[in-house]
């Protein structure tokens, strides 16, 4: 079976986005410097139609990361950047544009139905009102033999945790402290072994992979 | 000038104690579990009068953070467990044992003056009550050529990392979610920079060494 995985850039003081988060700076204060060693790769520009970018150590973990997910599970606010009816939703469909980076089926948790988004390069957005397993059985069908990528957010990134259904996880860890705003895991109140399986350091971040012990 | 280094053990999802920490239990529930790849070494046991123990990847890292610090400080729920006045301590003596595992100056934050503890083996246990920054200076005189090591808990870390007095710190990432309790580094308030300095992973936690950008 094809496991759930989560790829993510976190802050050594444990966040992924910033303080005072808004629809203009959706990553809060401070907060792209999280992504700062991703989006300066080839590996990752290239994906998302960007000319250049370096190639350096982290760059294999960035396309084995894209590579190995068949299908992405993700919340609605990193969808659209919004909440409640899609008729109140001031960027339905706007955020990732016409040919997102994503390539693959994408499964959208929201309470609110809404048909499928087809768009260019084999991005499919799937809205899911069925709950978190639902969203990952559909996940699994479409990935065939890949994996399913978590796409966060941390509210989603939690439930599929507390669930027992996030099999491995790969954590950027990014050497700045954003001192507030989205905390990845939280205070999650379920304790649970991981078993470390990679350490990847390169000078701006290190990649800490481990699979949830059961 | 001798540097403010932290070296701490902290779960993956940011925890230096578990949930429901009591003076039986001071790492709450499930903490124990963060200290485990150092108790079990050979060169954390003989510093702390135990026989046996490992030796592994991990050992040099161990070695060569007792060896560095020259004086310690730390907060006065590290010392006894306890707060207030001390003849309301339960503990103001006892939890350090008559040879304690330090072997050098420990200066501890405290609301409530003290006489100096003279112990075994070069443990001198000295209350300062005029704030962090005192203690420090203390701490320095008393360390020579050699660091001062901070001792925690988290609230002291952080107020020494918004007084941006903090040098160094070392990071021991422990495979395991603890759910809540102790947050290390919690919500600080500011933002910082840091240097990746180094990266050691062993099987079982990954060294993670930064310096505070000033």
């Amino acid at each position: 079976m094809t496991r759930l995985t989560l790829d993510i850039s976190m802050s050594l003081d444990g966040f992924i986005a910033g303080p005072n988060q808004t629809l203009e700076e959706p990553l809060g204060k401070g907060g792209e410097r999280l992504h700062e060693w991703v989006t300066r790769l080839e590996a990752w520009r290239e994906p998302h139609g960007l000319e250049g970018g370096e190639t350096n150590a982290d760059s294999e973990v960035v396309t084995e990361a894209l590579a190995a997910a068949g299908a992405i599970v993700m919340g609605r606010r990193m969808f659209s950047g919004g909440e409640g009816p899609w008729e109140d939703d001031p960027n339905p469909d706007a955020w990732w544009g016409d040919n997102p980076p994503f390539h693959v089926p994408v499964f959208v948790l929201t309470h609110h139905e809404r048909e499928t988004v087809v768009k260019e390069g084999g991005t499919t957005f799937t809205f899911v009102t069925d709950g978190i397993e639902s969203a990952l059985e559909q996940a699994r069908a479409a990935a065939g033999d890949k994996n399913v990528a978590l796409g966060g957010g941390a509210d989603v990134v939690q439930q599929y945790l507390k669930a027992g259904l996030l099999d491995e996880l790969q954590i950027h860890v990014v050497p700045v402290f954003l001192g507030g705003g989205v905390s990845l895991f939280g205070s999650l109140g379920i304790d649970a072994e991981l078993e470390q399986t990679r350490v990847i350091a390169s000078p701006s971040v290190t990649h800490l992979r481990y699979s949830v012990r059961r």
